[in-house]
């Protein structure tokens, strides 16, 4: 188990290593000073660590897609700069977000800037078909844009479907864990079946992830988190949780829950309240049910690969991920 | 003349046409509503003509550079839409903005949008180095964010000088201008002579398009223009009227002008005074001059092409833009 976290942590020195140096300009400041800021933010640096897993378990060189890996990495930054603008966020990482260091201008534009440099990393890919990579890259920005739209506008419905939630949640965050699979893949040279194994495998952590990242919010400790408890809840936000225990509900626990989703509910002791809902419902047991479906569904899908590191590194992570804290 | 301008109309529609078919999803409607009413805003689509003419004139056929020249115009309008999120502006082509229609979540996700949009036109292109195409197109990503970083810094200096002016609006305008005609001549097969000179060309045009602009905010026929005469004396931007006029005032015409650029001016009347200023000081002559100059300086790159009726357009379209009135 060792071995496999020092294997990561030395993927994620080389990620963290080539995201400080990417950005090779100063001026205008007010542009590349808060940039270097949202790449130096850290985090668990998933997506590139996944696009060089991907290309080693097909047989290719991880080093091969390190520039795929970052560019994603920062697409990925560039999408939470600009949600956070738009969910009013405070903190992210525990740390200022752009918009609230700056201002909005500033975290529109670079946002949008980070995406041009995220192209421009891309573009420095050498192995694999160039248009089948910036093309999957592409189809990246399209859905996390739409998905961020469609959580947006289910802030304003009353109720979302389970099947609703799972098609905007892969859209938002599963799609990016996906391509960073795809591509990584290309780059090792994976066969369609190699590739298509790397995608199902990604698309079950991804949504393991994501079922997780919703639990945290209700059951994490606050400093590990880096964020305040509940805050989904106090958003009113359509989670996993949110939104299969409105199926689940009755009586005074789903009128609660209504008002949690129409936002019109009083914060005083609402996150306590709404978790004890949670768990007289069962909801809490069903998301770690969830996320260990998902999770071996993820290690099942390995059984395509060829054994090598590179998979053996990827049913380490799917492992790692689930137990994770924050 | 007049066939010429029935060209550019031919190639106008093809262009038009393809923009409104680019978006082939209707959901999520809060997306794809607002992106299609950006793409069918009209405009004088002149940065896609120039692809289909630059191909011509290098060439090739314009109509291989149909999808590159759609993209490098959805590129323009996803930076009019986050542009005038940040200018606060009401109105864009005598339309509201997106962000005041909907509101500026829907505007930055639409602008979001449109550059994936952008990219997955563009890479339809196929003919020329889908690499080298993609660089020099994301190159003018990062341009076009760093020249409206400038411009954003340039509103709280007190001065600014012309070189500075012209550094920042060649990054904010003229580079989508000059990629416009580089990716087309690529297309087209261009020589390096040749593309070189398209290049050349089309920052001569962009250049005497932006001080043509700066000038029509303050002489144009409000109607004509679509927008309020002396806009930018108002919003106390640095234009390169302003710019010029404060290297060459003194007295209470500096003190005045200093006023304008520090947004401390009383608005009572100030458009015609600051325009009496401009008058007094010859800078209105001097915009007409720069223009006239880089409009011939346009004329002379051509010839280094050979005589065909891409580069004939060419020639008509610098001048065209030359007699614009909005």
């Amino acid at each position: 188990m060792n071995t496999f976290l020092e294997r990561y942590n030395e993927y994620r020195t080389v990620i963290d290593s080539r995201l400080s140096s990417v950005i090779d300009r100063d001026e205008p400041v007010t542009m590349y000073e808060p940039a270097r800021y949202v790449l130096s933010g850290g985090g668990k640096r998933i997506r590139p660590v996944l696009t060089m897993l991907a290309c080693q378990a097909a047989g290719g060189d991880p080093m091969d897609a390190v520039e795929a890996g970052v560019a994603v990495e920062i697409l990925h930054n560039f999408t939470l700069v600009h949600d956070d603008i738009m969910d009013r966020a405070d903190t992210r990482r525990g740390r200022e977000t752009v918009h609230r260091k700056w201002d909005e201008n500033i975290a529109i534009l670079v946002g949008d800037e980070l995406m041009g440099i995220a192209y421009k990393t891309l573009l420095n890919t050498e192995k694999g078909d160039v248009r089948a990579i910036t093309r999957i890259f592409t189809d990246g920005v399209i859905e996390v844009c739409e998905g961020q739209s469609y959580d947006k506008e289910f802030e304003n419905l009353h109720s979302v479907t389970e099947e609703q939630y799972l098609m905007m949640i892969s859209k938002k965050t599963g799609w990016l864990v996906a391509i960073s699979a795809e591509i990584g893949a290309i780059i090792g040279g994976a066969t369609t079946a190699q590739r298509a194994a790397l995608v199902e495998y990604a698309r079950c952590v991804g949504r393991a992830f994501q079922v997780q990242d919703d639990f945290l919010d209700v059951v994490a400790d606050e400093d590990t988190l880096g964020k305040p408890i509940g805050g989904d809840i106090l958003e009113g936000k359509k989670t996993w949780l949110l939104v299969n225990a409105l199926e689940r509900a009755e009586g005074e626990d789903l009128a609660l829950l209504q008002r949690v989703a129409g936002r019109s509910a009083a914060r005083d002791g609402l996150v306590a309240a709404v978790t004890r809902v949670y768990e007289r419902l069962g909801v809490l047991d069903s998301a770690r049910e969830k996320i260990a479906q998902d999770t071996a569904a993820a290690a099942a899908a390995l059984h395509a690969l060829e054994d090598n590191e590179g998979r053996s590194m990827l049913g380490w992570l799917a492992q790692m991920l689930l137990e994770r804290k924050h």
